[in-house]
């Protein structure tokens, strides 16, 4: 593209903020003043923002973060330090929780023998609360593939007994959200593992999830729930998924050895990082605002969750930043260990509970710091009704698609514990998100500057209006 | 984000499509057929897409290739050959065109020189048609800052002879289109090196026009005009601008050094790629589907304008994937020499005018390939509601942004030659673009493969509702 064209975009645009074309019918519940203090938080992110220098820290400096590791303490001290250093909140504390510890060791390592006897490398890794092969030794066994756990099911005792089950079903991709295709495919991580021990095999192989075509496996929680036999699952690379399956058509006696030395140390004191401005207004009003701390060891945790972190910080500084000091009270929360526990987000909700508090809404970012989109939203249909009239304010910064779904993990506690009135899902474009999710590849260099600050801001003004209107 | 949370989000995707959740309130204008026709096109692109491995083949074989270049001859094979082999076309063609050839040459150097004699190297690259320094030599001066061309208009003569003029206004970050933003900065680019000339300067140097903070330096087009005296002009990093601009406040007397070898040679034969479907009940009414297969020399011309390329390809053979002949004729037209000269999208219209054609609509995808967005049109606002009655069919897949706008660069010189009812611009998210526009990390790996073919799917359901329902 050259220039003539956009200096046409550029006149067509002087004449003031692009067109809402996508309307939103109900009536309108907002003022021009809204209007206005939304255009300073996205002038303030956008000229200003500090979302980006702090991931950059986070992602760097401490990097990969699991609950109960080193690095997430460190995380905690950051967060609390970065919280303060944003000068927006009244107060910053820790919440304590107990969290789990699970370590990747040094050996993971995965490769195939044929007829040949030479060893044939493959791109593994543990999956998060696996446990390691027998005396952290090479494990080697046949393999037989399946699709689904259904079909593990069906197959006789004596086709699984002593293997490695290799679930390798594939991503839909014919699914518009990336998001949906994960759901489909992820019950062959959560339980392959435990379902491949219950059936006597010796260890589980899961292809990765995702629709990228490369060498990274994704690693992510597997659960062994009352299993009594735990074995050892790892996830292969896509690529390398593809090839064991075609070396296991020409060849279905083809051995496969994996090799890993994880383990589950004793659960860890760590702790949630909150910071609260009170409410000027409706002091008793809370609303969340949070993403995830921790994150899977094998990278930075850029996009999971690390954005999700900093724009939750940065949201509420762009509403000290425009003036204001919300009418009710807005907590920030960087939860801990929703990577393979929840017991941060449980704490949270569980204090709340305690305390009798009253949480009006609960906002989560913890689907990458891509574009703006909008946000999913847990309502009622009345309450849906009266969000989705917002709708016209957020479309001239392409944040306008209030569509009922899912919020987030870390958020969905407080429902059974005090009742929010919505929850809600910071939605951006997801299509690059499973390429990188969980992966060595997850880092910095990923993030859009302009695209985190975008949702920033985005989050800012979901907020503002809350605190504003609330939603009774 | 773990797994819990998606599969809430598939069990709610899966009782249908998504919701229209951005209500288009003109009655629909479509059948269940359309919406099924539709899906099918979506399907085909993400699970048997050909978009990803043509682009991967033209930028990493080929490459960039400016008009006039033996890379542009190459990518006028490869067009041809690959709209053959996609087997969607009746027939393929090639339309000549006289293109300008200017090169780059071996030489692109700047340096700052200040008390201490040592040079402090610049990341520089001459912009477009830019004429060499004098004998292909070494150009010392010193350096006069402005902001605007009116900023240099104002000064006295002594202030700017015999000196560079550095033109260093940074793009408005606040914009939320990164498009108006450079639309806005463009002036200095496009004219700042013929103003610096009249008014006696030996060169300019101008801030490459975009958001990044990087050492990219952003070539593109500049025009002399009809300025007696031509003198070289050359971009700079923002990072190097800023130095350059840090450097001047505390030693205003410092001297540059541009070193460039560029010169503009004769005027070479090259084509438009075209691939025709004839329409099998309105064969005489044209629907134009195009992006322009030239590039800029630094990199791969991946996003610009490789995506648009592969895409315009892509659309017509997803509708023959589909099993549909299109009831209008439609063209795609891969246009050469966009970037510096437009001569073919020129030739086209001209062409198209000689043969008396009667054009109903045509599209242009030259912002990128990244997620789609919708598309801008231009047309009559009777056209325009008629148009945005579509919207619906493309919500499910998020392309249902359609706004009055500027639609292409090759594309509009039809509008006075044949006077077609709509123009459209394929829109798509932006944020990202400007990074990397014209600079030499335009390369392949930018490109996400879902993002891409999603947007040859949004063309191809355009064109599917142009050819169907005709727009009178």
């Amino acid at each position: 593209m050259r220039l003539l064209s956009s200096l046409l975009l550029a006149g067509l645009l002087a004449g003031g903020l692009p067109a809402v074309t996508q309307a939103q019918t109900a009536p309108a519940t907002f003022t021009k003043t809204d209007s206005l203090t939304l255009r300073k938080f996205y002038d303030e992110a956008l000229l200003r923002g500090q979302s980006y220098e702090n991931l950059r820290y986070l992602c760097e400096k401490i990097g990969g973060r699991l609950a109960g590791s080193p690095q997430a303490a460190q995380a905690v001290a950051w967060g609390k330090l970065t919280m303060e250093k944003a000068a927006c909140f009244d107060k910053v504390y820790l919440q304590e929780c107990q969290v789990p510890h699970w370590v990747r060791g040094a050996k993971e390592k995965g490769q195939v023998f044929g007829n040949k006897g030479k060893g044939v490398p493959m791109a593994v890794c543990a999956l998060g609360g696996s446990v390691a092969t027998p005396g952290n030794k090479p494990l080697r066994a046949g393999v037989v593939e399946v699709k689904t756990l259904a079909e593990l099911k069906a197959l006789p005792d004596a086709a699984v007994k002593g293997k490695f089950v290799f679930f390798n079903r594939p991503f839909d991709d014919a699914l518009i959200e990336p998001g949906a295709a994960y759901g489909g495919a992820g019950d062959q991580r959560r339980s392959g593992p435990a379902e491949a021990g219950r059936r006597g095999a010796v260890g589980a192989l899961v292809r990765s999830l995702t629709s990228a075509r490369d060498n990274n496996p994704h690693t992510g929680t597997t659960s062994y729930g009352d299993t009594p036999t735990k074995v050892p699952g790892a996830a292969l690379s896509t690529l390398a998924a593809d090839q064991l399956s075609q070396l296991l058509k020409a060849d279905p006696s083809l051995q496969f050895e994996l090799e890993m030395s994880c383990q589950t140390l004793p659960d860890v004191t760590s702790y949630n990082v909150i910071g609260e401005v009170r409410g000027s207004k409706y002091p008793d009003q809370i609303i969340t605002v949070g993403g995830h701390l921790d994150s899977w060891d094998l990278a930075q945790g850029a996009h999971d969750d690390g954005t999700g972190v900093v724009q939750s910080i940065e949201a509420v500084r762009l509403l000290k930043a425009a003036g204001l000091r919300p009418e009710r009270t807005v907590r920030a929360v960087l939860f801990m260990n929703e990577e393979n526990g929840t017991r941060g987000g449980n704490k949270y909700a569980e204090q709340a509970k305690q305390n009798n508090e009253t949480h009006v809404a609960a906002i989560e970012s913890d689907g990458g710091g891509f574009t703006p989109r909008g946000f999913n939203v847990e309502s009622t249909p009345a309450v849906f009704k009266k969000v989705a009239a917002w709708g016209p304010l957020l479309a001239p910064y392409h944040a306008n698609e209030l569509t009922p779904g899912h919020s987030g993990t870390d958020i969905e506690p407080l429902v059974g514990a005090v009742h929010p009135t919505a929850l809600f899902g910071y939605d951006c474009d997801s299509q690059r998100y499973f390429d990188i999710h969980h992966t060595a590849a997850d880092t910095f260099d990923k993030v859009n500057r302009r695209e985190l600050e975008l949702g920033g801001a985005s989050m800012a003004s979901l907020i503002y209006l809350l605190s504003k209107y609330g939603l009774q």
